[in-house]
C-alpha cells in the first residue's frame, strides 16, 4: 500500500470527487498473523487467498508474517506446497508473487496444551526478532467455537494476550460465528475469552458485514440529505430483509441440523441489516459510537410470543425443481435425521419499539433451497396521503420503494409513478436504478481481507461487540425454546417445495417483499 | 379513438399497473375547428400537421370540419393542395389517409370585417347541417396577437361566441403568445377579447406546458409520497431553471426585438416551469384548482428591483463557435439593428415568498446561442445536516440534488454520495437515473395536438388563465420598465460570445445550475 501513501485526501475522479479516508493508507503497523486450524478448510479456501490477493495487491503491513498452527506433523515447506494448491485457483495467479508470498509463511504444529503453547510463544518471540513484526500478533482462530475457550486460556497462560509489556505490541484474537446456541451458551462462550482478553482485543467476525453493499446502507443514509427525512415511521410502511439462497444445506448436514436458519442466519446477518437499516445515526463514523447505536436497536426490538404465531413463520424444504435440477428434500440430505424438525426456511415480524419506527413491521426472510440467490434490503413506502387524481384514476396509486440490492445485483432501484407519454393521463410505476458494479472500476474486494485489514488496523467497526452478541440471543432464545421445547417444531414447521418461495402462507408474501429483485 | 372506447381503467403492461383517466377517452364532441390566419407559416407547420396526426392516430372527434380562413382568395381544392405539401413531410405520410382527412378541410376568405363575418356564420350555420357537426366551435387564432381584439370582435358581431343558444353548440377560442408586451397591454388584450368571449372560453396557449415530461413533475411530486415531503426551504438550497438555446434568432429579428428574452421565455414559459415546481398540492387535479395553486405561487413571488442587480444578469450574444460552426453576433443578423440593446440572455433570481420557500433562490436561466439545447429543472438539495465522517474525511459531503430533464434527454437524475468498492471508505457522487423515452414505448405525443385535443375537451388544465398572465406581467414590468426607461438596457446588457454559457459572472453559475444536464 506504500504507492498510495501520498495519495490525496481528495481526488477527482471522472468528473466526481471522491472523499476518502486517508488514514487508513500506510498506517499498518508490522505484525504476526497466527491461524489456529490452518490445516483446515476455511484456511485453505477463505483466509489464505484472501491474504495472498492482499498482498499482491500491496495491501498487507510491511513486514507481516503467517504462522499456520494445527495438529498435523508439517514443515514450512509442506504447508507452503499445501496453501500454493488453493492459491493457484485464483483467476490471476502469479507464481513469482506467490514465491515472495510464500516466504512470509511459516507452520508451527501443536498439541492444545500448555507445552505447545509456551513452544509457540517462544516461537514467536524468536520470529519477531527475525523478521520485525514488532510483537504485534493477530490470533485468528478458524476452528469450531469449542476450542474458543480452550485456546483463549493456553494464549492467556503463555503471555500472549498480554499487550504493550515488555516490548510486546498488540494482541488481538478473531473469532468466526456462531458465538453460542443460545443466551446462556453465549454468555460462557465470552466469559471463557474474557478471562484472559479485553472486549477491545476480541474481534468477532461476521463477513456479511464487510461487503460493499452492506457498508453501503450506512453511506447512503448517512451521507445524503434526501433519505433520512423519510427514514421513519411517517412515511416508511414495511421494511424487507431478505437473504435466500438456492443451495441446500451441502456437505454441513452435522452443523446445520444442530443450529437451523434462525441459528444460522437470523442471530448474526439478518439481525445486522436490520440495525443498520433501523440505526439512529451515531454523531461519528467510530466503531464504538457505531455499535452503540446498533445494539440500541436490537435491544429496541419488541419480545414477541409465538400466540398468535403470525409473527413466525418457520418451514423445511422438501423436494423439488432449482435452476432446471431435480433436488432432494432436506430429510434425505446426506446425514439428516430422516424424521428432522430442523427449520430451513424462516419469515419473522419484528418491531421496533422507539420512536422512530414504532408501528413499521419489519420483515425477515431467509431459507435454503428457494427460488433464487437474492439477498435485499426493501423500503416499502406508504401511499400518497392523498390521491388528487381520485376524479380521474379508478385505482389507488402504487406506493414509492426503495430496494437495496445485496445480491445478485448490487445496487438501489427507486420505484416511482410517471405519467406515460401521451394525450392521456396515465400513471405508470417506473424506476430510477444504480447498479454498483457498472459505475465502480475495478474488482470488488473480498469481505475476508477487508475483515483481516481492519482486525490488523485494530478497528472494530465492523466486528460484533458482546453486547450486541447478548442482545440478539435475548429476543431470539425465547423463540427457540418455544419452537424447539415448549411446543415442539412439529406444529410450527411446514414443508415447502424446493425451489419455491417457502411455505404456504409465507411465499407470497415473500414475493411481496422482494419486490423487483425477484425477477433477476 | 374509438378502439379505445372500451379501454380498462386499469391496465396491466410488462408487470406494471397503469392507472389511466378513463374519462377522456371517447367524450370528444363533433365540432367544427375554425383556423384564423390558415394561410400563414403557424398553420402549415403546426397546426394542420397536428391534425392530421390525431386524424390518423384516431384522436379527433367524429365527425370533425377544419374551416381554414384567411384573406387569400383559395377554394377547397386549393387549400387542401396547399396543406398536403406540409403533410407531406411527415415521414409515414400515407396518401390514403390524407385523402380521407383532406374531405373534412374547407377554405373560406375572408376580410376581417362584419360582413365576412356574417357570411362566415352563415356558412358554419350550413357546415353545421351538412357534417352534423352539432354547432361547437373551436376558434383557433393563428394571427397576430394586434388581431385577437378585432377578431373576437367580430366573432362577438356576428353572434360566433354565444354557446347553447337556439340549439348552438359550445364557443371556444384559443390564442397564442404573447399576450400582451406588459401588464397594461395584456389587460387590453383580455378586455377586448372579454367583451365577447367568458374567461372559460378562451384558452391561452403555452405549448411548454404540453410537453409530457413538463406535465411529468406534477405527476412526480404529487403521485409519489418521496418527494414532497423534502419538497421545501428545509431540504432544499436552490432550484435551477434552465431553457437554453444553441440557435440564434434565425429570421425572427423583427418580433426579437421588440420582445427580447424576458417577454419571449420568462413571462411564460420559465415562470410556468417555476410555478409547476413550485406550488402547493391542488386538493384535485382539475384544471381551475391547479390554475389556482399556480397563480398563487407567482403572486407570491417577491417583486424586485434592480439595485443592487445581483438578481439579474442581461446578456446579448456576440459573434462564436456553436456546434463547430463560426456564427454571427446579434447585431449583425438580419433585421437587427446594430447598435440593439435587446436582451438575448437572462439569469433571473427570484424568491417565493411563502412557509414553504421563503429564503430559497429559483434560478431561471434562459438565452440564445448559448453553449447547447437543455432545458431542465434541478432541485439543489442541502447538505447533510451533520457529517458523520467529519473525523475521516477532508473535505464537505457534497449534497443531493434532483435533476428534471426536459431537453434533449427527457428523465430524472438523482445524484446522492456512495460508497466506493474496496477496503478504504470513499464515497463518490452517482446517480440513479431514469430515461422517459427508453422506458415507454411508443412515440411521443406532439404538444399541439396534446393543446388541441383538451381544447376540444374544454380542459383548460394547460392554458394559461388571465390571472396568472396578469401576475406574471406585474412582476415583469417594472423589471422591464428599469432596464428599457430607467436605466437604459446599455448598463445592464453583458455580451457573451456565441457557444459559451453566457456573459462572464453569469456563466459559471449557468454550468453549476445546469449540473450534468450540460454534459448531454
Amino acid at each position: 500500500m506504500t504507492e498510495n501513501q501520498n495519495s490525496s485526501r481528495f481526488e477527482k475522479d471522472a468528473g466526481n470527487y471522491r472523499f476518502c479516508d486517508a488514514r487508513a493508507v500506510g498506517q499498518l503497523e508490522p505484525c504476526t498473523i497466527v491461524i489456529f486450524g490452518a490445516s483446515g478448510d476455511l484456511t485453505s479456501r477463505k483466509l489464505l487467498p484472501a491474504l495472498f490477493r492482499m498482498y499482491c495487491a500491496g495491501g498487507l503491513p510491511h513486514p507481516v508474517t503467517v504462522v499456520g498452527c494445527a495438529r498435523s506433523r508439517m514443515d514450512n515447506d509442506k504447508f507452503r506446497r499445501y496453501l500454493k494448491e488453493s492459491a493457484k485457483q485464483e483467476t490471476d495467479f502469479d507464481d513469482h508473487l506467490w514465491q515472495e508470498f510464500a516466504a512470509h509463511l511459516h507452520y508451527f504444529a501443536l498439541n492444545y496444551d500448555e507445552t505447545s503453547f509456551r513452544q509457540l510463544a517462544d516461537h514467536l518471540r524468536e520470529l519477531d526478532i527475525v523478521t520485525g513484526t514488532g510483537g504485534n500478533r493477530l490470533f485468528h482462530l478458524a476452528v469450531p467455537p469449542s476450542l474458543y475457550g480452550t485456546i483463549g486460556g493456553l494464549l492467556g497462560g503463555a503471555g500472549l494476550n498480554r499487550e504493550n509489556i515488555e516490548g510486546s505490541g498488540w494482541a488481538r484474537i478473531v473469532v468466526e460465528k456462531p458465538f453460542g446456541r443460545d443466551l446462556v451458551s453465549a454468555v460462557q462462550l465470552d466469559e471463557s475469552l474474557r478471562r484472559h482478553f479485553h472486549e477491545k482485543q476480541i474481534f468477532r467476525i461476521d463477513h456479511y458485514l464487510a461487503k460493499d453493499t452492506v457498508q453501503n446502507v450506512l453511506m447512503l443514509r448517512f451521507a445524503n440529505a434526501v433519505f433520512e427525512p423519510l427514514w421513519n415511521r411517517n412515511f416508511i410502511d414495511h421494511v424487507g430483509i431478505i437473504a435466500a439462497e438456492s443451495l441446500g444445506i451441502g456437505k454441513r448436514a452435522g452443523y446445520y441440523e444442530e443450529s437451523g436458519v434462525i441459528r444460522d442466519m437470523f442471530q448474526n446477518h439478518m439481525l445486522q441489516l436490520l440495525a443498520l437499516t433501523a440505526m439512529e445515526p451515531p454523531s461519528q463514523f467510530e466503531a464504538e459510537r457505531v455499535r452503540d447505536e446498533k445494539v440500541k436497536v436490537l435491544r429496541s426490538i419488541r419480545p414477541f410470543s409465538l400466540k398468535p404465531d403470525d409473527n413466525l413463520v418457520l418451514g423445511q424444504y422438501g423436494e423439488g425443481i432449482v435452476d432446471g435440477n431435480a433436488v432432494t428434500g432436506y430429510r434425505r440430505e446426506e446425514g439428516v435425521d430422516p424424521q428432522s424438525l430442523t427449520p430451513t426456511f424462516a419469515l419473522m415480524r419484528l418491531f421496533v419499539d422507539n420512536w422512530r419506527w414504532k408501528g413499521v413491521p419489519f420483515y425477515l426472510v431467509s431459507g435454503k433451497r428457494l427460488k433464487s440467490k437474492v439477498t435485499s434490503i426493501v423500503i416499502q413506502f406508504r401511499e400518497v396521503p392523498h390521491t388528487l387524481f381520485q376524479n380521474i384514476l379508478a385505482a389507488r396509486i402504487i406506493a414509492n420503494r426503495l430496494e437495496l440490492w445485496i445480491y445478485p445485483e448490487e445496487g438501489i432501484r427507486l420505484s416511482f409513478q410517471a405519467k406515460d407519454p401521451g394525450p392521456r393521463l396515465c400513471l405508470q410505476t417506473r424506476t430510477m436504478d444504480f447498479n454498483y458494479r457498472d459505475n465502480f472500476a475495478g474488482p470488488g474486494f473480498d469481505p475476508y481481507a477487508k475483515m483481516l485489514l481492519d482486525a490488523m488496523a485494530g478497528n472494530q467497526m465492523l466486528f460484533w461487540r458482546q453486547d450486541a452478541v447478548e442482545a440478539s440471543w435475548e429476543l431470539l432464545t425465547p423463540i427457540l425454546h418455544d419452537c424447539e421445547v415448549c411446543r415442539g417444531r412439529a406444529t410450527l414447521l411446514h414443508p415447502y417445495p424446493a425451489g419455491s418461495w417457502g411455505p404456504e402462507g409465507a411465499s407470497a408474501w415473500v414475493e411481496r417483499i422482494i419486490g423487483s429483485g425477484a425477477e433477476k
